[in-house]
């Protein structure tokens, strides 16, 4: 008996495929067709897209991807143009720096994120690479692996007192306020929208200007988006005005901090030691990091963990499933440039 | 004009100079004859003091060492008797596994340490190495050190949700559980007595037994001393019995885990990742954790910091001046034990 569709099912582009979110996948595969490319490099990923979009028998209502274990990135017009027309683009994580959300709102397109799933693992890895930072961790470790135990190292910093100023107040950077207030810092803080009063209380932090933080705080913490506003915020003329010894962390974009800036700094030692999970020309890392004692580096890991990843996933397929029923995601990123288009 | 020292001062040993407590060390020696002896290895330290002693005008009235750079403990009879008769003995730590107390009382002598100096910069170790192990840190920043930025790594672990099993609930357990807490997981606690309820709450901690801890725990933290009863308390059986991916951190003492069940754990994947501070023949570590990337591992540097060591010098002084004013130090550990003796 041949099965005779009438009611022509919705489909969806995955490109990737869900290692966590099984029941959340399997219920979208009851509702909808959904068709997956498994990416790998960036033309390899291109052409199994535009390929799957060439066979399909009607076009995607939706398309969403995982998060990245390869390197396919931007998520622009050259990437998934042969996916128009297409009513949605669902990705992962807080910031979109390499999503062509333009491009989309251009298409009348939505495009959703999934804010919010990050926040507790990127918080955590900035408290362990703060941490590590003030207590010389990387360098002591080294140290008693190559069997030496504690020959030739200094005594380390505490965060006990410190001053820490967050520049960037949102979801991460209130997390990470709230995680380092028990290690008893005094917490400042920058943000283009200064925070109402009871969450300044309730976080304890303080509110400063840009100048005040980075001449008053011993850790510089980096916990805003990237955008043509933050590109660079951190230079040559801002490490000048910092306290000597100052620490910096961050886990936010690599290209907030100015690096070449950042390496004469960690040279000079204007700044003693630095926790970067994020560099400005990642997955490439310059040799001076990849080498240097002073920093302790991660691989962009902050939102990389079981617990992030398992809440992004099931967050990405609710975007796909409420936008399929509702025709809204739950939380789009361009809802009022969408609004202009229409 | 000769000094005609009427009335002969006071006398005080020192092994080691105070790095911190500066203006202390000079209010003691305004007061106090002061003679210093600077710790090299074992034998050197051992001849130097015998020397000293030798040439003395007359017996010290108290001795006190500073934080161990240098490898001369234990702090025994055949390292201190020249040092005798002396009133008061008082070290750092808080910790005394290496101080043989009991010779120290039979010569009717106090000894006094720093507790609670300590157990911040402690349970800070314990959290960056409780975050190292959940998060894989070690062998991701050595894939990304090696240019392979993310290559052939898993997704790993987070505190958040994780169930903590505290062995040992004094002040730095106690420190670790309200830290922990901060990362939203379930503190489980052992101890050899329950604590009050009141304390319990705070610190959101439940009691149970050893026996319920070890199969329950997540992550096991060890926070107890080294005793005869806790030589070895987590050895082959108890391994047998946790959950399978188990992690495991310890800044107490190495020898409460048998290093060889470890190991064997880590190889078999019962315990996931470790993150150690301190090792049954250290300053000798067994190379299976030097060479292992299943373990984080630092050199017993939990209680040595900045922050630590002014707290720890102050208090040492403090006792020291204590006792030569009032013939009791702040914060003696054998009190009960000389009642005995006199």
């Amino acid at each position: 008996m041949t099965r005779i569709n009438n009611h022509p099912r919705k489909r969806i582009l995955a490109i990737g495929r869900p290692k966590f979110a099984l029941a959340e996948l399997a219920e979208l595969e009851a509702l909808y067709d959904v068709d997956f490319v498994m990416p790998t490099n960036r033309s390899e990923t291109k052409s199994a897209i535009a390929e799957i979009c060439a066979k399909t028998p009607a076009p995607y209502d939706a398309c969403f991807w995982l998060f990245g274990w390869t390197h396919y990135k931007p998520f622009d017009k050259d990437l998934l143009e042969p996916v128009l027309p297409c009513g949605m683009f669902a990705g992962g994580g807080a910031g979109y720096d390499n999503v062509d959300v333009e491009w989309m709102s251009h298409n009348g397109a939505w495009y959703s994120n999934t804010p919010g799933t990050p926040t507790t693992g990127t918080a955590d890895m900035h408290i362990f690479l703060m941490l590590a930072a003030l207590r010389g961790t990387t360098l002591a470790e080294r140290t008693c692996r190559e069997g030496r135990w504690r020959e030739g190292l200094p005594l380390f910093d505490d965060p006990d007192g410190k001053v820490l100023g967050i520049v960037g107040m949102g979801d991460i950077g209130r997390e990470v306020a709230k995680k380092a207030r028990i290690f008893n810092m005094d917490i400042i803080y920058y943000n283009r929208r200064r925070l109402p009063d009871e969450i300044e209380k309730e976080l304890g932090a303080e509110y400063v200007s840009f100048e005040d933080l980075i001449k008053q705080c011993d850790v510089l913490s980096i916990n805003c988006p990237l955008s043509k506003d933050t590109y660079h915020l951190i230079s040559h003329k801002e490490f000048t005005k910092m306290k000597d010894g100052v620490y910096v962390v961050n886990t936010a974009r690599g290209a907030i901090i100015d690096e070449t800036a950042l390496k004469e700094a960690l040279i000079s030692g204007k700044v003693c030691r630095a926790g970067l999970d994020v560099f400005e020309s990642e997955p490439h890392i310059d040799p001076f990091f990849l080498n240097s004692d002073s920093v302790t580096i991660q691989p962009h890991y902050g939102g990389f963990s079981v617990g992030t990843i398992r809440k992004g996933e099931k967050l990405i397929l609710e975007n796909i499933k409420c936008y399929l029923e509702t025709g809204k995601p739950v939380t789009p990123v361009n809802e009022s440039e969408l609004r202009l288009v229409n």
